[in-house]
């Protein structure tokens, strides 16, 4: 069988998330509906992560398995079609076929938005979250250093997530500003459910004083999710990139 | 009476236009509903410039009177909890009896912004105009410059207008790539019913060779509508500042 990947991107804002689920639309469920009137068969997609409803994606890899002979290049044009215009394909091609959009993936990486300014921007409603505190970027910059590293991160993770192992390795986490707009960029290995959200909501109970400098790595270590700020909302996260061997 | 100015903006996606209208939700409305529940009292406001259904606001100004002696940080406050996310008000201060957003207004800029990527951004739908056909941003830089100075654009004005003098001097006209996003800025001291929008359409023919290097000088001089270009979506144009005196 053929295994092909696509690269898509998608505008969260309209979605229960990726993954299908009853008396919700998902990206996955018309992605699957968009493949089946091209294809004429309902191949089974495979995602390179689960986000959550509201939740962005920039760049979000997705495979299927087909015998038919379309041209990957027709695969693009004609899914680009078939989609709502939340959604599009920007790439497509043929990979090995033990390929896995998920388990293949070395590394992703987030980027979470917030909107700094005092007055609401109505055009980053659904696109980021507003947060009307002065951010200190350069200071939360420097504390959030102490996510990167190995650790057991059990305590940024969802009371609702039942996962077995909980360390992850963060290769990277930098906070910045771009006039009103507040970024903060992290990739790691893999993350936990919500953790992003619950790492960008803990940054901000540093920058309101509610977790003193230096704080941070005895939060981590002690592993409750308790200690850890709140869950961020979701319309500021964006899947940004995966990375593969 | 207390002359009140609001300095708004507005993502136009979710209205038809700023003008209320029968059966169909326009900002001015939501605008003044929001101050009724503000002041008990249903102010007549008015607006800068007439906007079309899907058309954006960066900067709008709005007037009312009252005899209330609601602080203009309040009524900036106050609009801001009762308007929906998609209006904000960025700022309110009392003004001369006699001014008038709209003509008191010394010019206005608007951009308009193309989305020039080979596949659809998710994220751009409703706020950029896509278009695939690749766009020389400098050619029609310099081509647009026959716009500059004052014309009679009768040629550059939709047919459902009938508007007296099309006399309209044009001070700005600027056309830039930013990566995959052009703009087109333009600034004159009043536009026409779908001015811009035709501006930017006609220069889409000068990008397709539809019409020749030099041709728009004379196309404007002629003044008829037939041989300038189609007006271009609505989602694209923004109003993004109006000078006063």
């Amino acid at each position: 069988m053929r295994n092909i990947l696509l690269e898509i991107c998608y505008d969260g804002s309209l979605y229960h998330g990726w993954q299908v689920q009853k008396n919700a639309v998902s990206v996955q469920q018309v992605l699957q509906d968009a493949l089946e009137k091209l294809l004429c068969e309902r191949p089974d997609v495979k995602g390179c992560s689960r986000t959550d409803s509201g939740v962005h994606a920039n760049s979000y890899f997705v495979s299927f398995k087909t015998d038919k002979g379309i041209k990957t290049e027709n695969v693009l044009t004609g899914l680009n079609t078939y989609l709502p215009k939340s959604i599009a394909v920007k790439s497509c091609r043929e990979v090995a076929e033990d390929f896995h959009p998920r388990y293949s993936a070395v590394s992703k990486e987030y980027i979470y938005k917030l909107y700094n300014g005092r007055i609401r921007d109505p055009f980053f409603n659904n696109y980021a979250f507003h947060y009307r505190y002065p951010v200190n970027a350069e200071y939360l910059n420097s504390e959030a250093k102490a996510f990167l590293g190995t650790h057991d991160f059990k305590g940024f993770c969802s009371a609702r997530s039942d996962v077995g192992d909980t360390v992850r390795t963060v290769k990277r986490f930098d906070v910045f500003r771009e006039g009103d707009m507040v970024f903060f960029r992290v990739e790691a290995d893999g993350f936990l459910y919500n953790m992003v959200r619950i790492m960008v909501g803990t940054l901000l109970f540093v920058n309101e004083g509610k977790i003193k400098s230096g704080e941070l790595a005895e939060i981590i270590s002690g592993g409750e999710r308790k200690r850890a700020g709140k869950t961020a909302a979701p319309q500021g996260l964006y899947l940004n990139r995966v990375n593969y061997e």
